[in-house]
């Protein structure tokens, strides 16, 4: 299992000592308008923000909406932003699938083999079979999401059953279903209180934590529990794609203040 | 209220005397090997099925995994098969999608505006500001997963909490969301000893029914019950597509035997 997914993302953290994962979630209206207007600037201005990060990120994370909502022309710009990155970072296809069997069997091919991402974030609601395509490439990562980091979170995630919080349930499910060391779980920054809980049921498991920066997240908490059994990657999405001026200056300030951020913690 | 999604679903279904759905999931490799070689055949192939069924059929999903794995070209040739079905009949983008408000608004923002579908699937794991910004637009459908056809709904669907299961809370959550009377569920064909449950708690809901066919779902339930309260459409996606020896006839034949056992229920 020296090549599972778990093992190359532990790899890349320690090498960049960091735990920092940037979310490409580019919106072309929020950024500077000399740009805005002419897609192929966008893409170099993505391939930018790559490269001026790069030496410290170990982690990429791409939201497929904001790729999807360009049609073709957008998955066109995920794939050469994908390219771009390479195998200097990690990167994750944001796309919170699940499906049955045969349809996951084609995302899984889609994600790890079209675009070449490196692993995926995928919804637990239809169960096992729509994981199993996923982990069967032992290389690629699959977070599932776990205890999310927005209001939505209460609505089914705490429900209870047999006294265990659904968060909890899902938790176990992928930890029990970690046999290639490959698997990991989404747990909202904001939700720091349930995090000590979510520890006790996830051993072996990668975290994807997002939440940090617009969504006000606690840092020191995400840090500290979610590397104490395994690797925890913190996302931090618009509070730097959107810093300062939105200069590639002012994101790459504002990428090395998260990582000292983080440093402190580790 | 006129213009709602769920109106204009029941007029056209009332309108073609049919509950059928046919699904778009189009693998090329398994289609007449002729065609399979050359991309432009299979965006003609694929229009050529709809041509030949569109008279009969009110509703075609189109499953985004099978268009996404070929990447920008992919997503290219289901533009031009939801612009080809145009307003002749309902279309549904099937992508599971759910995702945190911000995202969620850019998923509504591609498959309404960029792509044109009629409606969406959702998953209900990250509750309702993942739901809020698709069904803001009237017009617009989205049959949020309750109860799936498939193994892994055993998973967590049936979960008890207050002594109801996961998919009995969900049913009720889309229900009190429906003010646009826009909102449906989507309910496994397999699933026939649950139908009565969920349709003394769905209310107002249409329903999207897939495991018809190669899953092996019960039609006459499915038919019966998911019409009781509001319209019931009956996906069958390999059933037709690979009917026969897989030329346009077979399949056209199949979606008319399927809408006759269809219309035996109605």
């Amino acid at each position: 299992m020296e090549n599972s997914f778990n093992n190359r993302l532990q790899e890349i953290c320690k090498l960049k000592n960091n735990r920092l994962c940037i979310g490409l979630d580019i919106d072309p209206k929020k950024i500077k308008e000399k740009i805005q207007s002419d897609f192929l600037s966008i893409i170099d201005f993505t391939k930018d923000i790559v490269d001026a990060t790069i030496d410290l990120c170990p982690v990429y994370k791409l939201n497929l909406a904001f790729y999807e909502c360009y049609g073709s022309k957008g998955y066109d710009w995920m794939g050469k932003i994908v390219d771009h990155i390479g195998s200097r970072s990690i990167t994750i296809a944001d796309g919170k699938r699940g499906d049955i069997g045969n349809t996951a069997i084609k995302y899984a091919d889609s994600l790890f083999n079209h675009f070449g991402f490196d692993s995926v974030t995928l919804s637990p609601y239809m169960g096992i079979d729509s994981i199993i395509p996923f982990i069967e490439y032992e290389s690629k990562g699959s977070f599932v999401l776990c205890l999310t980091s927005n209001r939505g979170a209460n609505d089914f995630q705490y429900n209870l059953s047999n006294n265990e919080p659904l968060f909890v349930s899902v938790s176990k499910f992928c930890r029990d279903l970690n046999d290639k060391n490959n698997l990991g779980i989404v747990v909202g920054a904001t939700k720091s209180e349930s995090m000590n809980l979510i520890s006790d049921n996830s051993k072996g498991l990668s975290w994807l934590i997002p939440g940090i920066g617009a969504q006000g997240g606690d840092l020191e908490s995400s840090v500290k529990i979610s590397n104490k059994n395994g690797i925890g990657i913190i996302n931090v999405s618009r509070a730097i794609l959107y810093a300062g001026d939105g200069s590639i200056e002012c994101i790459k300030q504002s990428a090395q203040d998260y990582t000292k951020e983080i440093r402190k913690f580790l």
